[in-house]
């Protein structure tokens, strides 16, 4: 049976370049980088290389990236630690209603805190409108956070044109660029961010390794505290084969990402064509153009996105019903709530996200075997049944 | 030249069978363990292996095991996690004086935020008294952390009798068993305490997996937010080759353990004996015999600690001058410095930490090489020249 993995949101296999990059740094290169000696200075060299490298697809300078354990930890490190180092100028904080859960749990906690936070609603497609941004903006405001681009539905943000109203007021700009970076070019200064979290295994470098960008002059708490590592950063001993796979992996996107990017919009260009051909009252969720080239999120009427997902594995095709974060709590998701979506309809999401190891043979299977477990599902549904008497 | 690594306390190089196990979750078996589909699910179920073994070294169940991306993370997480999580009950912490950083750093934040936070002092040979424990509760207090062994000079805390105390109280007591565990047996229920943390890279495991236990029914704060990873008390996607490693890591220390002490503390003997018999005024740290195995803590007068490093290095010999997670902020220790070390033999230190890949001739060859190094720096300090007048 053909195996095709369609879940590139949820994490990316580690590139084999990457794989090989990192090998030395497990037994023999093996050295702590707060070391003196050469094994530790070894070490302490190859991640100064890695942070070169992370800096350089997003156009920031080395001393401008703090190496965190995750997307996650990062988004957690930039919402707590500009707000705690900056508190004194404030107490509000902007977020976009469908921002990941690591950047809108860490703001629900300063919200139980004391802090005052505004949620900004999206259009259907999932844009944020810049003038939303500066209506909100009070005089305590002081960080702003709106993701580069959404994991679930894949919209990219007017980072460009709500930097300009930050830089106005002089207010600090976050962007979640985990979805994005990788798959199409991130530059802090075109972006115009104070800061940027980013995530390796989302682009085909290891899990455990993300970065926090944070512009040069801006105050950040430490939230792992202890040794001095990452510049007094982030305490911790460096996870060295790790950050050197993350460093591989933005070198290997850096060089690479138009072509990736023209790759996987071809293949999904196809199979959301095939889809849309073959399957009825298919819902495409998310901007139709402004929207990562890997993202396909659909929504199907009368069938649940968890049975889709689970005979769609019985034919080796690996697929989401949302963001992977959260498939283990049942709920819908919040970005479809947010973006107006009925919620029956919701239910019947699929996430496909495309990579650079597909094939057209890939998609052409998926596009044959989809359509018909969902008519089989849509068939055993009684509200389908339903509709189908009305409807004759 | 000889290549000798006697830095363990700062990093151990991963075991070939921990690399081993971890090598096919990079590439190949490379899913996210949130996901549902096959590829997600062999992910989830290695975690799952890893966190049995991660128990089983410790005595733990495995719900009560919490992956982490260091043992720093680890504490971090303990004491902001477990103070946030039960401050209704009293705004109380007590601390050894020479606990790790990443116990005390967190423990300031804690005491700027207004909790009130007792420092307990050791004796000359590091060891905390349980009656100073005792008698530092008071009707506020809500969480001990004591180490169990200390990192640098290895002292092994009486954790046993301390948490007697704790639990007639009721109070909360975690312990930082990141410089013993794998090294010395540890058992949670034999200790009896509420939490306890442990890192893979001290022993033989990967950098990026460390863990942090907590007794079923503590609760705990999360400090990472956002998805339902590590049923939900830390988000990020699990990274799971190191995750993997470290289980791999606990089972071959939980089987090897007996035999890994005993080797250890035979070459860590002679190591001693070998240096106390060259070098004059040489001073061992810590406690005699309730100590790390592993673990040789010297100092010297008339020598920096440092220079000592840097030649040692040139005869490629690899130690530490003190703890690595400090070794770049160039301040003397504050553990020597509770222990009562006077500043200018404490500048004189060196940790020497073995490891079962170590041998006799290893230790034969330091023996040899530091006493001359010694006493080469010696006859280059004024101080040096000026006591052997004195002594003349």
């Amino acid at each position: 049976m053909r195996k095709v993995y369609l879940d590139h949101a949820a994490t990316t296999p580690v590139h084999p370049k990457v794989l090989e990059a990192m090998l030395p740094y497990f037994s023999v290169k093996f050295g702590n980088p707060s070391n003196l000696h050469d094994v530790g200075r070894e070490a302490k060299n190859a991640i100064e290389e890695a942070r070169s490298k992370t800096a350089a697809l997003i156009g920031a300078k080395p001393d401008e990236i703090f190496f965190t354990s995750s997307g996650a930890e990062a988004n957690n490190f930039a919402m707590k630690g500009l707000v705690q180092a900056n508190n004194q100028k404030g107490n509000h904080i902007i977020v976009s209603q469908i921002e990941h859960f690591s950047v809108l749990h860490p703001v629900k906690t300063l919200e139980k805190s004391g802090f005052k936070v505004t949620y900004i609603n999206t259009d259907k497609t999932g844009l944020v409108d810049p003038t939303d941004v500066a209506k909100a903006i009070t005089k305590d405001t002081i960080l702003v956070s709106i993701m580069h681009a959404n994991n679930e539905i894949g919209t990219i943000e007017p980072i460009e044109e709500i930097s300009k109203v930050t830089r106005e007021k002089g207010i600090l700009l976050h962007t979640d660029a985990v979805a994005s970076a990788g798959w199409i070019p991130v530059d802090v200064l075109t972006l115009g961010v104070d800061a940027l979290s980013l995530s390796g295994h989302q682009f085909y470098g290891p899990k455990g390794a993300g970065a926090l960008y944070v512009r040069k002059g801006v105050r950040i708490k430490p939230q792992i505290e202890g040794g001095v590592q990452e510049d007094g950063r982030r305490a911790g001993t460096e996870d060295v084969p790790a950050i050197v796979g993350l460093g591989k992996a933005a070198e290997l996107a850096a060089t690479d990402i138009l072509n990736r990017k023209k790759y996987v919009s071809a293949l999904r260009d196809q199979l959301q064509q095939g889809l849309t051909d073959r399957i009825d009252h298919l819902v495409i969720n998310g901007h139709p153009t402004k929207r990562l080239p890997h993202n396909l999120n659909v929504s199907m009427w009368y069938v649940e996105g968890e049975s889709m997902l689970l005979f769609l594995n019985m034919q080796g095709i690996s697929v989401s019903s949302g963001s992977a974060c959260t498939s283990r709590a049942l709920k819908s998701s919040h970005v479809l709530v947010c973006i107006g979506t009925d919620a029956a309809v919701a239910n019947g999401t699929l996430l496909l996200s495309l990579g650079t190891g597909n094939s057209k043979e890939d998609i052409d299977y998926v596009v044959e075997t989809l359509p018909p477990i969902v008519q089989r599902l849509r068939e055993m549904s009684p509200l389908y049944e339903d509709m189908i008497k009305k409807t004759k």
